[in-house]
């Protein structure tokens, strides 16, 4: 159970660290493990739409994706190029002690791998809770993400992540609400 | 799709609604989202301590189980005493039009009831999501956590969650890294 | 005298509550505590424009309107819709043991019912302190006060309050200072 | 009605400029704003245990005493050594134009002067609102409120001043809503 | 020594304080000590552009020219209209006790007059410092430096100076990064 | 020109960037850009200590030693142990197209070497700059600086640094204004 709780507060750590994009971008801000959490919800979404997946993998692959950066930190595009980040290394690191540590190292092989149904979808929803973040600071004022959103869609690999991004870029953030307003 | 983009922007909003404890609390800050975040990720361990619960459910219970506090707000110990909430009509509401919403309101349901081990454990989870954040803060200065983490840790179900948080609590919040320290 | 910390401190506690519409609006930030010395302050110069009313009772409705907000949270328009709000209860509880307890209350109530005039200028303070965040917004780059001004303007009951928000529409927010400005 | 939207805009200000003094406490923040609005609550309930004193020129001196603070900043004990701040013409910038300038400017005076009975309260009432502060940073782990606190006390100069502030002192920060705390 | 370890705590304040500016131009923040960074960064290539220039006394200059303000507090244009600041008698205290105390003293007056190439080159990376942030907030969205940045132009004297802000007024602010990006 | 305008805004993404140690000291923040700035004066005050250094390339040195984290990220002592850095990448793509960008690669393999009493003066420097940051958490109720204080204080490697950094922990972080303190 320490190890456990030693992982606990490993993950924990997400919450202190911010994605290193939203700099880049000169608007918006987003913890990992925000991140992590809007990866997760839009993965558990894909699995109602396509329900021959393997959902419990789909969840569980969104949720330990960006585990490994309370070791490694986030990198965005620039820094990957002046970083070779280990993060087998802290997969491993992470996962030693915790008797299941196994099945969360093969839930970051296969998300990085992207060869399955799960992977791709994963992957997507990924750039999705990108794409949400970016809609949302488009429709508020800000002037980036009209530039980044057309290259982050390009990035997107499966029918239903295409469809979900479509949408999303076609409805205003606050629709949801502003709908149904009245004074 | 459209009713999906609603979901998932309505759902990006827990990044931007801090819980309300925090500011009773005198010290910290989290935003629902990152809360959700850990609950899922605890979860996800519990599920791996009691392969026998369904951990599908488990880790999508934790994801969905704050999704209708978007449209209620965040209550504390204090608001709770001053509002009727109506999540159902909230929950109603927002699964409206959506494929799968009748599963988002049977998980939340699931959930408040606290019935199956599914919805013990996923208590238990936002319960020691809560222990961690206490645990930081009061490792690292703040004087109120003392006086709540006896309270929190009474409200837990199960014996996983409770060895768990016992183990937590024998644990710096920082160990996980500092064990491994050199200069 | 000891009631009398009890209610300081509650009310200190507007310090630390945002109000909660400007998530939803996607920009700006402001506290409970803020909002309330702005309306109190537009109730000071409302009591100079109609100096018939009872000045003392409209700025004392602008400082205790929204004390409730400590026990009962902040609620937006989304939030209303899923909130009974026991306002009477929470303005019932923090009265309760401070001599002037019902002159608190009375002021509440009259502040809510919205019929003497002290309580229709004070309530159209209360909107006017929003415009004037609204209207900087949405003079320094931000997208959304433009689809809320008209709806706030429509709010206003009282023809001071209606002079005094088309005079903020016509004014830039920065005007008080850069009219002057000179290299 | 131009000049009060330039007057309004200007006291907004007061929620964008944090008082100097907690940085060289080292622990808290607030907005002019947020002090300004804890001063006036203070008054209106001192009113309350004083009758005698005229409440509408309390709360409005306590509402305007560092609205000049839009324009000659927020000034720490310091900060006064190397500053010769103009306040009376900045007070004098400010209220000309309005009709009611000269009354601002005389309840400023007054509260300066610190003569009358209603200025004493409001200065008292302004370290109070300080005090407040400091004792929830003490209560909940921050180092340096013990060192000031009976600095500030020593400054009261009513007999109603000093025994809120007494008050407070024997009083924990979130006493108000846990001594009813039940899990 | 204890006197140089007063001074570096007194110089760690400016991380504490934030420019004052960025209130009254509606977007943006910057503190003291991040302003000086750049302006000293700026010197360093000013320095290589003018090789004649002393370089060692540009960046000197450039370190120091805000080290008063942690005593008198840092003063937009509003405010130095209302404030009479003894900056010398600032400097000549935090400057007693320490050996090199005159050697301080004399950059800042150097700076101050304005009359050497290093003070004036000084004088404009501290413009430039902030052309560089209105420049940026321009560039993602903010609406207030468009009307601000011709004049902060016009305050520039140098040669290398205007040449320096030109550049960068035809210049993205993310261009260092994106000119080489590649999906 | 358009080199150096590039540069520039490289630079100023340092104030965009926290150094990564805070989130896992548990308390404070600090950008990379106000680190600098610490170094650099403490560089400033070492070469008067030690006028036989060449205070120059002293103060160049801490000015630019933390640039390349602009391309890289800045990485705590556990994100090096899995990453990689090229570092020497990053400061080539910086320096490539400045006709001075030869002499930002010097300063920073100097600075990386250790070998001159520069490079060990400016090293020190980066400690101390850390040291004041602990010294005042410590001062105000951290817990965690305490276990720190020692290692980084291990760290220092010349006679002046140590001295500097001896004093600063025999010195309370606000002793240089409150000496002076009276009501």
């Amino acid at each position: 159970m320490k190890e456990i709780a030693h992982l606990l507060f490993e993950t924990r750590m997400l919450k202190d660290i911010d994605r290193s994009g939203y700099a880049f971008l000169g608007s918006g801000r987003e913890s990992i493990a925000e991140h992590s959490f809007t990866t997760a919800f839009i993965c558990f979404t894909m699995a109602k739409i396509e329900p021959e997946v393997d959902s419990e993998k789909l969840m569980a692959m969104a949720l330990v994706h960006d585990i490994p950066e309370a070791r490694t930190g986030d990198h965005n595009y620039v820094h990957k190029k002046y970083n070779q980040v280990d993060e087998a290394k802290a997969v491993s690191h992470l996962a030693a002690g915790v008797a299941f540590g196994r099945d969360i190292q093969d839930l970051i092989n296969e998300f990085n791998l992207g060869e399955t149904q799960e992977a791709r979808l994963a992957n997507d929803a990924d750039q999705i809770s990108f794409i949400l973040e970016l809609k949302k600071l488009k429709d508020t004022g800000a002037v980036s993400p009209e530039k980044w959103l057309p290259l982050v869609m390009g990035r997107l690999k499966t029918k239903t992540g295409k469809q979900m991004a479509q949408s999303i870029m076609e409805t205003q953030w606050d629709e949801w609400w502003t709908r149904e307003y009245s004074e």
